[in-house]
């Protein structure tokens, strides 16, 4: 493929995903959440443009858009996707980026075959907006889609399941939707989110491992008293506390290679100007590719939380919401993508992913990876979200490089010949 | 007077507070805000004390209960009391106290007269609860019960003015309530609403100065980013600027004798656990006797803001609410309640109030002083305030030495004279 035709190709995936921002909930900003009418449109755009290449498209019983272009010479596909939901006030490439990329990765293809067959797909839900709880997209996939979740209600009281038969859908063919051992690899391009590729000045990484993370939250309690008439030495000030706290959880993430941890939130009780703080109430984010660092980490901020509240005068209870484990890519995938970064003349780059997505519940089933796109000022969930076309250009080049290494390699065996 | 009359005295003090704590405008607690209903009983059983004694009791203007017991040789009168209102949820004590030993002395007084006329006090409103503005009642002694103030509303859209009227009185009459030249000095005693005493093992203390204070407003402004994808050194994390400055606050409170700087309320944007802090918007209450160290301290705070910000790329700004200077006590009074806490056989204790008192703004006009008695707990503003029944009996004590001492000093000659 010559350079102006990838360039020309990047013009239209960043098109085809601001046409597919205009269909939202909201009629002042993007939001698409699991499902919604929006979602309607969003398969019929996609599925207009997949169609003309011969892809067989449906709509599997989870919402996702599955579309199958067939193989040459095996039954085994490779699949290709991300998310077709957005968070409130989205911008227009987070997911949605890598299910048109998928799209144009065919189109450039077609009408030749590769010998195993590419399956797109459009992931109903990734961003846990609608149900707190994300993934139930990529959950149906590796047959994850439980009764526990089915019957999980929205704001409005409505479940997973009568979501899904309100957009015409059954809940009894959610087996169905499951991968089977025809799938031999998942792949997923996403926007970084984040600020490194534009730091070290790359457009294209390979995803190692996406991150494990905890969440906590803790509450130092003291006691309220006037801070007019209170001498410093008498009070048990659980915003001095918490304070004293946040600093040490940022230096020990500073020291820490590899190691975020934040303080993102904060409730003062009672909050007044000529009050000292009776309570603050802190929330604890820490992520690490491995989990043995980040156990260590919310171990020694624990620690650290109950010596600053001994110290003080204060106690200090601290409350597990979120335990998630690390998640390795597949070696071979990042590898390959790797050499397909390298060979569009970028530096190919290894990475974490400090957030959750799609390639993660996968990796459950099938070997998968990720390749991101450096993301401007590493903005995202906003609508200045954006992706530069000629990073979305490498983005293509790299994909096409990477379907001729897949062509070549023993990885699109059928399951039962490679054991 | 022997010490079980003062014992008795000191739980009738106590029980009448309990008294008048019970007529509230709430049901559930404790609330009394400028001339609301409920004031009207507090007026008539406060005035059914005070009229068996022979004072002349009447309502100024400005709806502060006064009760002249007249004196023997002299037109020359000693004002003494404090506030008849509330905050909401209020303890017994806070003021109240001070009303209620102003008719105790005169009880035990009765019928002997001094030298000099004593007026009781009970003052309108000194917690600014209603109109957010602070010592209405006193403000109209000293001439500072303005037009403005007058116009200013409730949150029903009351003004001051109207308040006066719908509680029976003229505020035409409000100049009439101006202290003359008749009124040689100001006496108070109030709850410590501190831990200070208590910590000392005192029952009271001599007030020789009400604190300056200044309220401050610090906004932190960083940049809104993932907290799984942005590493650490590539943040500019409001929230950790911010909790570096709060530890800076303390560190320097701590380290200045005399000075309490108190953080006691902060707003997180956008406040969520995987989200890093754009903003930190943050309160700050500095507060000293003598006004130089308190503006340095602020000064400081502002600087050490300023480094934190720009060392890690953020923006600060600061906007000052309130600059309050320092009240100096009358320090011949002062020196009088020193020796008169000295005949109880307590120590004599020289304090600072760290709160505002009406005593503050009396001393525009007149010399005045405060007498504060020990607070259990330090706790105030709370329906467990309480105050210890020999503390009560020696605060009465000290003021029957205190009016003899005064009797025989030149305090209460005419102004004209000792002018």
């Amino acid at each position: 493929m010559r350079k102006a035709e990838t360039e020309n190709l990047a013009r239209v995936v960043i098109e085809r995903c601001r046409k597919l921002a205009s269909f939202s909930e909201d009629a002042g900003g993007i939001r698409r959440t699991f499902l919604s009418p929006a979602m309607h449109e969003v398969h019929a755009e996609v599925g207009s443009w997949l169609k003309p290449l011969g892809a067989e498209v449906r709509i599997d019983a989870a919402g996702n858009l599955r579309a199958l272009y067939p193989g040459s010479a095996s039954a085994q596909r490779l699949m290709i996707g991300s998310h077709l939901d957005t968070v409130p006030n989205a911008g227009a490439f987070d997911g949605i980026l890598g299910v048109v990329l998928a799209v144009a990765l065919l189109e450039s293809l077609a009408p030749r075959m590769l010998p195993f067959g590419v399956e797109v797909v459009g992931f109903s839900e990734e961003e846990g907006v609608r149900f707190g709880i994300p993934f139930i997209g990529s959950r149906a996939l590796v047959g994850r889609l439980d009764d526990e979740l089915l019957n999980r209600q929205d704001a409005n009281g409505i479940s997973v399941r009568s979501a899904i038969e309100k957009f015409g859908l059954n809940p009894a063919e959610i087996p169905q939707a499951r991968i089977d051992d025809d799938v031999s690899a998942f792949l997923e391009f996403h926007v970084e989110q984040g600020p490194i590729l534009e730091e070290i000045g790359q457009p294209l990484a390979a995803v190692e491992a996406i991150a494990g993370q905890t969440r906590m939250d803790f509450a130092f309690a003291g006691r309220s008293n006037h801070a007019g008439t209170t001498p410093m030495h008498l009070r048990r000030d659980a915003m001095a506390g918490a304070a004293e706290w946040i600093t040490e959880v940022e230096k020990l993430a500073t020291n820490t290679p590899g190691l975020v941890a934040t303080v993102g939130s904060a409730k003062i009780i009672p909050g007044a100007t000529n009050v000292i703080a009776r309570e603050a109430w802190l929330s604890l984010d820490v992520r690490h590719a491995a989990d043995p660092v980040r156990m260590k980490a919310v171990q020694d901020l624990t620690g650290r939380a109950e010596e600053i509240a001994r110290r003080r005068g204060l106690t200090v209870s601290a409350t597990t919401r979120v335990n998630q484990e690390a998640v390795s890519m597949d070696p071979t995938l990042v590898s390959e993508i790797e050499q397909a970064i390298q060979k569009t003349a970028a530096r190919p780059y290894r990475m974490v992913s400090g957030a959750g997505h799609d390639a993660m519940v996968m990796a459950e089933k099938v070997p998968a990876a990720m390749i991101f796109l450096r993301t401007p000022g590493g903005i995202s969930h906003d609508p200045s979200e954006s992706v530069a076309e000629d990073d979305v250009a490498k983005a293509i080049e790299c994909g096409l490089h990477l379907l001729e290494q897949l062509a070549a390699s023993s990885l699109f065996q059928t399951r039962t010949q490679r054991a």
